[in-house]
């Protein structure tokens, strides 16, 4: 077993290797997202571009002892207003990470989803945890146990892709367990059934890059003496990366419980978009942050270099 | 390949290695099902009670130069009848397989299906047709193109089990091709998630004996080149044994199509009652009305030695 916090620390240092990607910081106006934003920056993961009130964030840096005179600002009134900036930063090509600030997730979301002027791409938008458990061998990517409440067949689809190719920017392989409360198909649980759907999709070809394996219960996927138990053969149980859930209330429970009782790091991430969208919130411990950063900066650099962007 | 009916030959053969099956034959009242019956006995296949109007019977007999002193008739007065009696002499353990004669098919599958009196089993009744097309090497099961007319996914699971189980007891294996209209998982198209669904419970062991694959269209299933171009890697795709209609409507075209145009032999036969049933029509020819016998007989014979029957 690796010791606590190793797995964060070899994910900032493997991203160090690359030049500091262009961040638009949406709203920095409390402590935790401006010393977020500016330790991303001397760690040399982000170029950030702060995107807010400038006299606010200006007065912030000050009482924090934060030097903000190599760090650009646009200057907008309100965290509205920073939403939209920072996403037409994006646009505009002079951002290739968004990162969230001091403002409601939902506003940030909202600005990034817009039909005409956000950062839609064809591939639905998803949120990945980035985990860091302590006793689990791998970095665990749960998704989407934050964006997608009741995700079709059809969204799963792009939840897991998403979720593969950000397993591929960080340098890991990408074994899938499509989650339900059960390990065999069951006609009267949907999950169970899409999961099968989904296994079949990576066989023919319309999932890339993983191995998949479900419906898995959340103890097969990820102990190998349970998939033993149950007689589950397959490359996955037991020793998953990548745990897709169901839908939003079974992920964020299970979110909450690896973070709060089994006292796991989460770093946020949201990928679909045209950039990828560091997406913390203020309880995050500044390794969190710097994990989701890390994430984002490695999944950015990637895309640049893939063939196929989801336009 | 082998020479055009060479598979029901062989079939017949098989089965007369077994003592001749005491055969409940339901109102045998004209030429066909009459000399349908007396030939199965006379190959040793059955050994049959006719149920019906004796009268009628015998004369039916003497105008064909049929001898029937050797041959038990259960004496009632019309078809209706003769399906419930034929049922009740399955029930009383005087029979072990059900042969229909000049009724209609709905009138005997009332009389099987009923819920006191009938042979309901925990197993959805469902239909195959045990095929013999000239051009393709193995003997093909195509269910259910008679009996379910829209099958979910629970009726599936028995569909797909009652053939593998008929498969094994033909002596084959079975590769089980889940067919659809394409061979990837369109989340629009209901039966290839059930596909995907099926090949995920024979994984988990939910349905045994068989190798499944699905979604797979027609040509994936039956012809090793379209698999090829396709890009299709699987122990099924090219080599089906069991063809798995997604509807009766597509599996009775597809049945009619081999029939008429590719020049196949149709045998017919129902399973998960507490016995089989022959289901012959007017039109069969004597060969697949053997066939078909020697399908119900070798299906009883291996229910005879299963330690878990279908109760």
């Amino acid at each position: 077993m690796q010791a606590k916090h190793a797995k964060y620390q070899k994910l900032i240092e493997y991203c160090r290797a690359i030049p500091p990607t262009p961040t638009a910081v949406a709203h920095p106006c409390d402590q935790s997202s401006l010393e977020g934003a500016t330790e991303a920056a001397r760690l040399g993961l982000i170029a950030p571009t702060l995107v807010g009130p400038r006299e606010r964030i200006l007065a912030l840096a000050k009482s924090r002892g934060i030097d903000l005179s190599q760090v650009q600002i646009v200057d907008v009134p309100h965290s509205e207003a920073a939403a939209a900036a920072a996403v037409q930063l994006v646009r505009e090509g002079k951002a290739e990470a968004l990162m969230k600030g001091s403002l409601h997730t939902d506003e940030l979301m909202a600005a990034v989803v817009k039909r005409d002027t956000g950062l839609r791409t064809a591939r639905r938008v998803s949120h990945c945890f980035v985990m860091d458990v302590p006793g689990y061998d791998e970095t665990l990517i749960i998704t989407d146990a934050a964006v997608n409440i009741a995700p079709d067949l059809e969204a799963k689809v792009d939840i897991v892709q998403n979720a593969i190719d950000l397993a591929h920017a960080m340098g890991s392989e990408a074994r899938v367990a499509v989650l339900s409360a059960v390990e065999t198909v069951n006609p009267h649980i949907p999950s169970t059934i899409e999961a099968a759907a989904l296994c079949k999709m990576a066989e023919r070809g319309q999932i890339t890059g993983g191995i998949l394996d479900g419906p898995l219960a959340f103890d097969n996927a990820i102990d190998p003496q349970a998939a033993r138990i149950k007689g589950i053969k397959s490359e996955v149980a037991g020793c998953a990366q990548i745990l897709v859930v169901p839908d939003l209330e079974a992920g964020n429970m299970l979110a909450k419980n690896l973070i709060y009782l089994a006292k796991a790091d989460a770093a946020g991430i949201v990928l679909g978009a045209r950039v990828p969208i560091v997406l913390t919130s203020r309880a995050d411990s500044v390794r969190s942050r710097m994990a989701s950063c890390a994430a984002a900066v490695l999944y950015a650099h990637a895309r640049r270099g893939m063939t196929a962007l989801p336009a």
